[in-house]
Parts: structure tokens; C-alpha cells; sequence
């Protein structure tokens, strides 16, 4: 909502776009405006005496018929999926941060196609998958102009390609996840993130752009430590388990460094088969070199063969994928009609 | 337009998208169709009396009022750019492969999108830089989302880069560049490559989608080889005089290896300075791990600071031009509306 707003006069008087914020819901409150929403929103926001409630929030939003409406979920929650068939069918644009949707079963992600195409509307989500890297869009585009994807493979967890970019000699694989963790790189809960099931989810959401058909659980998941170690009762147990791996990780990683290779856990999809693990790859794969927390995309396609289409930089971040939603809207506006 | 033909069953089923060729013109002659051209259009073309005039054809496209007309235009000369400002003001949109458009002065530049604005029409032309990847879309979407680009720097002739990775121990610059020439990878001059030129007017174009307001003579460009040879009277002249650089450019990379670093022929372009030469990186570099005739492009802006946006893959080639240039198709229709 800043970023729109530092945008709005820019946007209007060289662009000729005119974004307004005609209603806000978060998980307490809602409020909306005739107009555009006051700079002083959040304070309104607060003060709001309606209760939240999705079904009125889409209902209203449906029974102004404006033109142009795009209704922007930047949840992690199921709730607000449930509206988009109907939003989608009457008209009105979807931009999701929330992955959910995408990542749920191929049956929803139809019905929304579906949907999107009867009422003339956009379903937007660019940054399901790496924040604001231009993802979503360039396999769109591969698919759309009769491109065939063979292959992707990267890293799509800026948390997991933290810990793995960090191990080094004299490094401990259980010093780095406990420092991540304290430091809020990873979920409060670090297992959320070592257990692969989000990486599983983007791959699954390129794979579907690419057009294959298919199911979270037909992708491979091998978690990125061993799962008897996921079972323990709490993080702090979980945390201290991971002393047990360093041994493990360390010699690894020395294996690996042998043979001129690094550790990564990589995401990867070949001919319509998926699998998320923990890999080596040497000095001539894209994601050796790969630093801090960056993830990274390679694309082979019939016409990428000889050398991949490669996106790589930050994929995670609130100004970033604020930034990702933001050119989604603006994109959503008025493509199909 | 054989991208175009096999797609468009697909897209009119699957995206409700029905894409016509409803007029098209070469260096001789035109032809026009009342629905769709036929998978014949060579030959009818080949056979059409009709004698190639831009004027008449952009006429011709203006009086049908056909909605969410796009022209697209493939030549790399400034003939049918003198038809963009007309074309774009009475709402008929144009995805240029052609980069003589955005790379002459500002004020056609600023001409171009006046008019667009007030015919409601797209000016697209991704493929002006690094043919299909995901680049100028990119710059666009930062800048509209109101990021500012404080770098961008890679290298963006697929050419410069094939000869500048192939320098190696052993090689020779001359046997290179000869080698390449005879192969067409490089001009049929290859001076054209070497001067710098293309490379610049690339950068121009990325540093204007930055919003910046420059002209071609504002980028410090330095050729890639000493400037007194481009003078050779004739290519083969210029092929043989080349063998005179290659103890310098084996000193060159000599140099540069013994302090880690590879030759580049980089574009720069930071806080507005826009400068393209031969430069030195090391392995922290993401160019320095470029292989064959890769380009790559790094984007360093306020939300992208502590690490860029890398873009990088094949930047050439007849496939992956036409589907960029067919994406931008897709991408005209009716957004302005």
C-alpha cells in the first residue's frame, strides 16, 4: 500500500493509470472508501467497527461494479481461496501472494482457469515463486508462444539456499540453521523450511505453468535432513537434535568438495517429473556459485536447449514481493476484455 | 509467423485468444487478407502484384478500425519507424524487434509515448535487448513500481561475449574473431560487432526504460579493439590486421589472470552514467562465469541493493526473437483500453 501510494500522481500523470484502494480487509477489520482509501488507512483501519468478513468484503466488492477491480490477497491462508472462482467469474481480477491456490489440487487450479476465462478476468501470483524474479511471467510467455519446457531446475527457498550457500569448511550445519533461525531467516518453526514442502509447492505452481498436469503428491520430497529428525517434540528439541547431523553434513560436504562439487538443494523438474533434495552440483551448474540467501531458476527449453534461461537474485523480501504484487496489478488491469 | 500458426488453435482454445495475420509486407511486396492469411502466405506473398509501400499498408491498417490491431516490426532499418507516431496515436499498437525506434534521439522517444498515451495503445519491444529474455519487462515493472535502478551492467552482445569467453591460453584473438566471422556468429563486418555501437544502443534503451533521459552520445564507448583499426580499408584488411593485437590481448588476459580476473566487454550503466568497454571481473562477478554466447544482465536497485537481479541466457537467435517478439503480441492486446 506505500509503494502504491508513493506511486499513485507518477502512475496517473505518465502513465495514465489510476490505481485506487477501494477496500481493505485484514484479519480483525475492514474498511472501505467511495473514493480511494485516506493516507491514513491503518489508523482507519483500526478504528474500523466493521468485522472483517470475506463473504460481505467479495459481495461488496461484486456490487459496485467497478471497472478494473482487482482484489489483491496477500495472505497464507486458505480462507480467502475459497472466493476467487466466484470473484474470477464476475469480473473481477485476482493478484495473489498467496500460493495456496496454485499449490492446492489440480481440480481447483482448472475450475479458477475456468472461471478466469468465463468473466474476462486475471489471476495474477508472480510472486508464488521467488518474490519479484520475473518467474511466473517468462514461463507464461514460453508456454504461451508454443515453447516447450524440458527442464527447470534451482533453488527456490532463500532460506534453504542460505543454509546451504553458509556451509563451509569449519562451518556446523546445526550452528547455521540456529543462527538462521534467531535471526528470522527461517520460519519460527526451521522444520517448516528443511522439510522441503514449500520448495515442493513452487515447483509444483512452474510445473503447472508449464503446463503439465499434476498433483503436490506426485513430487519426490526428500526433506533436506533426515525425517526421523522432523518427529522431535519441539523446536528447541529439534534445534539441539541437529547436533547430531554436523558429523553427517560435514563429511557431506567434504565427499562432495572432493569432487569439486557444493551442496545445494535443488528443485527440479524434467520432462514433466519432479523432485525436491539435497544435490551436489560442480563448477558448470548455475547454482554453484550462489551466494547469501539468492535463489535461482535455469529454464531448458526447445528453444533454450544448448544453454538455459537463467533468473537468479533475491527471492524473498517485503519490499521486493510488495513490488511483485504491485506490477501484477498493474497488469491485471483490463488484458482480457 | 510460424510460431504464430502453430499456437493458434491452442490459444483460442485454451486463452480464448484469436490471433489473425491480417496484412504483411516485406522489402517488395504486400499482401492483405480479409480473416486470416493462410498457411501459404510465402508463396501468395511471392505472388502478390501488390508493390511493398509502408504508407499504404499503415493506411490500410488505420481505415479497417480492426480492434486490438498490433504491428510488428522485424527490419532493422528506420523506414517504417517514421510510421510508429501515427500508427501508435490512432490506437493501433506496435511490438518492435527493430531497436532504431528507442535508440534515436529522446524526443522521438518521448514523441513515441505521447502518442501511444493518447491513442491508448502498447509500444512494446522486449526483444530490443537480449532478444527473448525476460529484460526490458523487467526494467518497465521496476520503474512502474517505483524501485529505482541505481546499476544495471552486463554484457549484451551475444557476439562480444562468444569472443571475449573464448579467450583462453592457447587461443588468439584474431583466430577467434576470424574463426566467428566465417561461422556468422558476428556481422559479416565484424567491426560492427567491435565498435561497440550495437552494445551501446542496447544500453541506451535499458537506461531510458530506467527513466533516464540520455542520448546515444552520452554512453562513453570504447571499442573492443584500438579504434585505428576499425579504419582498415576493407574486411579482410581489417580480418588480417588483427593478428597485430593478439600478443596484446594474450599481455591482456595474461594480466588479468594473474590478479583472478577474466576480459569482459561490459555496458554499465550507474546512477545515469552509461559507459561500455573492455573490463576486467573477478570471480565475484556474474559475468565471469559466462560461457559461449551467453549475455547477462545485472540489475542493482533500492529494493535489489544487497544482491542484483541477474538475468542471463542466450541473447540471440532466430527462435527465441520471434517468441519474444509473439509474447509482445500477446502482451498488446487491449491493456490500455
Amino acid at each position: 500500500l506505500g509503494q502504491i501510494e508513493r506511486q499513485q500522481e507518477s502512475l496517473r500523470n505518465t502513465r495514465h493509470i489510476d490505481v485506487r484502494i477501494r477496500g481493505i480487509l485484514n484479519s480483525r477489520q475492514m474498511l472501505f472508501a467511495d473514493h480511494d482509501l485516506p493516507a491514513q488507512w491503518r489508523s482507519r483501519l483500526n478504528a474500523s467497527r466493521s468485522e472483517a468478513d470475506l463473504q460481505t468484503f467479495a459481495q461488496a466488492i461484486r456490487e459496485r461494479h467497478l471497472p478494473n477491480s482487482v482484489v489483491v490477497d496477500c495472505t497464507a491462508t486458505n480462507d480467502p481461496v475459497h472466493l476467487y472462482e466466484k470473484l474470477l467469474a464476475s469480473g473481477i481480477s485476482i493478484v495473489a501472494a498467496n500460493k495456496r491456490a496454485n499449490a492446492s489440487s489440480q481440480k481447483l487450479y482448472d475450475r479458477l482457469r475456468l472461471a478466469q476465462r468465463r468473466g474476462g478476468s486475471q489471476f495474477l501470483y508472480e510472486t508464488n515463486v521467488g518474490a519479484g524474479l520475473p518467474l511466473i511471467g517468462t514461463v507464461h510467455d514460453l508456454n504461451a508462444t508454443g515453447d516447450a519446457v524440458h527442464r527447470i531446475e534451482g533453488t527456490l527457498s532463500g532460506t534453504l539456499s542460505y543454509l546451504f550457500n553458509s556451509l563451509k569448511e569449519g562451518t556446523r550445519f546445526s550452528s547455521i540453521v540456529q543462527d538462521a533461525q534467531r535471526r528470522g531467516f527461517t520460519e519460527p518453526d526451521p522444520r517448516e523450511d528443511l522439510n522441503g514442502l514449500d520448495v515442493a509447492r513452487k515447483l509444483l505452481i512452474l510445473a503447472r505453468e508449464c503446463g503439465y498436469r499434476l498433483e503436490l503428491r506426485d513430487i519426490t520430497v526428500t526433506p533436506a535432513v533426515p525425517s526421523r529428525f522432523m518427529r522431535a517434540r519441539s523446536v528447541k528439541e529439534f534445534l539441539r537434535s541437529l547436533t547430531q547431523l554436523d558429523d553427517w553434513f560435514e563429511q557431506k560436504r567434504k565427499d562432495a568438495a572432493r569432487r569439486g562439487m557444493v551442496l545445494r538443494y535443488i528443485a527440479s523438474l524434467d520432462h514433466g517429473k519432479a523432485d525436491v533434495a539435497v544435490r551436489e552440483v560442480d563448477a558448470t551448474h548455475p547454482a554453484y556459485g550462489l551466494t547469501g540467501s539468492d535463489v535461482l531458476v535455469a529454464i531448458t527449453t526447445k528453444h533454450y536447449a544448448a544453454s538455459p534461461l537463467i533468473i537468479r537474485g533475491p527471492g524473498a523480501g517485503a519490499d521486493v514481493t510488495a513490488a511483485g504484487v504491485f506490477a501484477d496489478i498493474l497488469r491485471a488491469r483490463d488484458r482480457d476484455r
